[in-house]
């Protein structure tokens, strides 16, 4: 598609120049508002409060399906529509959950250098140049399928290894007997996992997988528009999401119920917070202007994860509490700007609840999050157009003479 | 900056929807033409075959001034005014020259199984981790320089043991009494490398530094808004431009040379790769509509470092010869093309005149153009918003109902 025939509005034409040269397009701070691409992944409406996989609300789905059901929705396109198509799935990326053996061999130098994230960064990358992951350019479709399928069946086990590495323990094998959210506690503790725990831990996870087009999400699509390998796509995407302006960390939330202590000392301590104009954790999100549907989903499933445990329901009694005196004091003192609860609070909650180490909060995050990346990545390969923006130069105006003081060394 | 204030031009506004939830912008596919940011880092102007950084003509620069003055022009913002600024520039980088002692450890084992650029990914990853680079959102610019500085010295001596180790070399040490280009041979291959050898890569080193918003600058500046570790940036903008569509490969150019032989096969080789609609590697850029003036550049390079050898000029004479057929082909097969030749062309003549072995050429290319990358970083960090855009939902509509088959799992 040339210029002339693509949809712009707001073309700008200066005098003297080609079209080709001066047809530049000023556009909100952020690309805010942006169209970069069309998608069938999914979207995000956040004045509705709803967020969808493909054609299905991604709340009903983590409600209803295992979460390799949605995995092959995402990547395959379609839910599995029968028991048998289910267990090919299952069995098929249960094979590639093992730690190929070289990288095994290197995982502990990354984690005694490394944050669990930032080892997983080092050691995707390691595994997906030992698995000779090929330009998506230059290979078909079933083979990037197959590398995708990879990159996301190994992420959770090399979290759990490099998390258990740095804490002085033996890693744990997966196990193909596990579903993927018990296998994951499995890795993590060595221990298996209450029931309740790992469905928790499931639903977290699905609601998780994608949430449209995101900093990291969008750095896996461009990474992926210069024809790159996927591991190249989802090393970069793992980065952005280790910036605390997106990846953000559910442990902070808790940071803030660690703070409160009881919920007679709430307004003592959140009160000034406001005053002061700090972001409180786990409230407010740049897309939803209402209930985040993760939130409330989560809230359920802490809930639930209390049952009649009485320390857990007390928690989790606080942590509503907390909730809605927060809510309030955010309508009274920042009247008009509709903050609600985000995904952050109650995930928060959920993966205390079950067990999961705080370091590992965000870590976890990362295990499903990837998931959406490569399904995003395999979209932009198929239909492909490298994403290569311009800017605006504003520095001192060229061409000004190289000052001379001495001979070239 | 709202919406309302920023300088949309086009938005859109769809009735019974906040005016926050309808402002979308479309823009042409791949963000041609679309200004996402401000900068004083350096610009391509296409139309006139000439580019900068900062306010010098970097032709210039990379005739007039030693690497280490552009670099601390890029990160600094000003070339060194004196000697004595020169060479504190030059001590305090070679002093970061060195690779930590863990990933020395490790780099045998990322060479196994990576290439060279491959390899870049995750012992830079690594490196940035062990040196426990932090996100930039968190630390003062002073710290983020260090940070910027630590990752363009490393890379280099990265890059070389990396490639050693691959062919079965011991890795050799940095050394601090040579120049930048003169220490890039030697860690390359152990013996002093001759000064028109230095100066030649040099200069074409100090020419890749920076070229607009490309995918990987493009991609290291989305990972810093997140606020990001400098580290993450760079990993990922490395996984960009090992895109073959965007890192390419001067070592294709080279390839079209072997293919041809000699000159009186030119039009045998080449005309039916026309018709057949394939691309001239070499040729043709997406900005430029004139010479690239790196390549102009180069070309002189070419000459002076063949010099008096007389199996050097030959190779040049029939490189010039190549470039002249091929123009010419171009031009009366692809009239109104206004296809020229691209940096890639004599930079692969370049380097292998200077004896870097051809799978090292796109490694030489990310060795300076990190410098740009972490330019374009730390402007971002100064000034941030997280670069967030949209996308348009085309899929099937949701919510449809989640079919069930069976029970969860």
């Amino acid at each position: 598609m040339t210029i002339a025939e693509s949809p712009i509005r707001g073309s700008l034409d200066l005098p003297g120049q080609s079209a080709d040269a001066a047809t530049t397009i000023d556009v909100p701070p952020g690309l805010k508002g942006v169209i970069v691409s069309e998608t069938g992944v999914g979207d995000v409406r956040g004045e509705e409060g709803f967020y969808h996989y493909r054609q299905y609300s991604a709340i009903d789905l983590a409600e209803q399906r295992p979460l390799e059901d949605v995995w092959r929705l995402m990547i395959d396109g379609a839910l599995p529509s029968s028991a048998t198509q289910r267990q090919d799935f299952i069995a098929e990326v249960g094979r590639l959950r093992s730690i190929p053996l070289p990288i095994v061999d290197v995982l502990p130098a990354i984690a005694a250098a490394s944050e669990p994230l930032e080892g997983l960064r080092s050691a995707l990358s390691l595994a997906a140049a030992h698995r000779m992951l090929r330009p998506t350019i230059d290979i078909a479709p079933a083979r990037r399928r197959a590398d995708a399928l990879f990159l996301c069946a190994v992420t959770p086990t090399l979290l759990c290894a490099l998390h258990r590495l740095r804490r002085g323990m033996t890693p744990v094998e997966p196990r193909d007997d596990l579903c993927y959210a018990a296998n994951y506690l499995w890795m993590l503790h060595g221990t298996e996992p209450p029931a309740a725990h790992a469905d928790a831990v499931e639903q977290y996870l699905i609601s998780t997988i994608d949430h449209g087009f995101n900093a990291s999400t969008f750095t896996a699509r461009v990474v992926a528009s210069t024809g790159a390998d996927l591991g190249a796509c989802v090393v970069a995407a793992i980065g952005a999401l280790s910036g605390p302006l997106h990846g953000g960390a559910p442990s902070r939330a808790l940071a803030l119920l660690d703070e409160v202590r009881t919920p007679d000392r709430l307004d003592a301590v959140v009160r000034p917070m406001i005053e002061r104009g700090d972001k409180i954790m786990g409230f407010g999100h740049p897309v939803y202007k209402t209930d985040d549907p993760r939130s409330v989903m989560l809230k359920g499933v802490a809930r639930r994860l209390a049952g009649n445990d009485t320390a857990s329901g007390r928690f989790v009694a606080f942590a509503e509490a907390t909730e809605h005196r927060v809510l309030q004091l955010l309508d009274e003192m920042k009247p008009g700007r509709r903050l609600h609860t985000n995904v952050e609070f109650y995930a928060g909650v959920v993966m205390e609840l079950a067990g999961i180490p705080r370091e590992m909060f965000t870590p976890t995050f990362a295990s499903s999050r990837v998931i959406g990346w490569c399904a995003n990545i395999l979209e932009q390969a198929a239909d492909n157009k490298i994403i290569r923006p311009s800017a605006r130069y504003v520095g001192l105006q060229p061409p000004v003479p190289v000052p001379q003081f001495a001979d070239r060394h």
